[in-house]
């Protein structure tokens, strides 16, 4: 049996569900703790990080690596464009959002306000939040730029880095971090991707402490 | 005229030069101020970061997106293996020195030494330095352990895994931060890198106030 060990609002777990669920590959998901690692889960990933994914055999880590083997592997349906130079663009965008968004943005809002507490360290720095809330504005703005010219971020299909975005994206919106009224652009292409059949194992997600707000799993917001 | 904005010491940077060197694809670099950007090295790249490589009319950024396309618009010589297996271990090793080699040494060490000196935000942090002096020896140790297995860090061919690695080391080299007596495997790694004529580009280099220490340059360390 396939295996996903992950953790429920991490973007970087959610990219790879979405990918896996996109292509129809079957996994068990896992929660894993990794902030409290285990011998055996340091053994499967020395990087000590979510997701980790054991695929026929295969034990495979770092998010942006195991999606690309998986576009590889199971070329139907395309998640990266055929030229290259849709292709380079694809994956600037998903280090746009992993590096840059991720920095900008998730670590400071996601991660001070859930992973903290979840972790057991400590109250959200305000100092932080402040400056996600801040940066988040200029991300919806440049993806409105983006989405102005395309129809889809990378160009006028869907690819891998709708996905990236949309995790991190996804990952907020369950702590109602997202102003979706700032771009109706932005607001129509996350509307897209939240009504795909792939998107569903995302919807379903509970974290104790933090309830589902009502909106998160409503296909219409 | 192809050109690279470039920041001499950037281990990204050195990545996408060692990629443009091996493949013999002309550049002319321009060191970019980066941290004090102007409008049009913002039009250049809105993530204000170098590398930005002008390339026959493109203008990309983000280094691995760059070397990925240039892997596949110049394949001979080859960086990237041909299977998807082998292809996937180059990627997660890019990833592992680009986010956790840089998260936990390059930033606690070059940041912390050079970069806070050259952007003139005050002095190295020493709780930041002490970490990252402690956190290479376990990145070297891991290293011993994969070329203890292979010839090179992703395989029996050198690829992308080992440029990227080398110019995080290269810039930590610059600074005298590699303890190169902790491990012979890595020790020997390096200096088959370093005498390959791709390399030389990387061995000129000199930032002011930094004098240049006589082991970098030196082939026999």
């Amino acid at each position: 049996m396939n295996r996903l060990f992950h953790s429920p609002l991490s973007p970087f777990c959610r990219k790879v569900r979405l990918t896996l669920a996109e292509k129809r590959i079957e996994v068990e998901l896992i929660e894993e703790r990794y902030w409290e690692p285990t011998p055996d889960f340091l053994r499967r990933n020395p990087a000590g990080k979510v997701p980790v994914l054991r695929l026929e055999g295969r034990v495979l880590s770092e998010s942006q690596a195991i999606c690309e083997y998986l576009e590889e592997k199971f070329p139907d349906p395309a998640l990266m464009p055929r030229n290259p130079e849709g292709r380079y663009e694809a994956r600037r965008l998903c280090a746009w959002f992993d590096d840059k968004f991720h920095n900008e943005v998730t670590s400071k809002l996601l991660y001070e306000r859930v992973n903290k507490k979840v972790m057991k360290q400590g109250y959200p720095d305000s100092k932080n939040v402040k400056m996600g809330a801040q940066k988040i504005k200029y991300h919806l703005d440049y993806m409105t730029w983006l989405l102005e010219q395309r129809r889809w971020l990378a160009g006028d299909a869907m690819t891998l880095a709708d996905f990236t975005a949309a995790a991190h994206l996804s990952s907020l919106d369950y702590i109602s971090d997202v102003d979706w009224n700032r771009s109706a652009a932005v607001k129509d292409w996350y509307a897209k991707i939240k009504s795909r059949p792939a998107f569903r194992t995302l919807l379903a997600d509970q974290v104790p402490g933090f309830p589902q707000p009502s909106h998160y799993a409503d296909l219409d917001f």
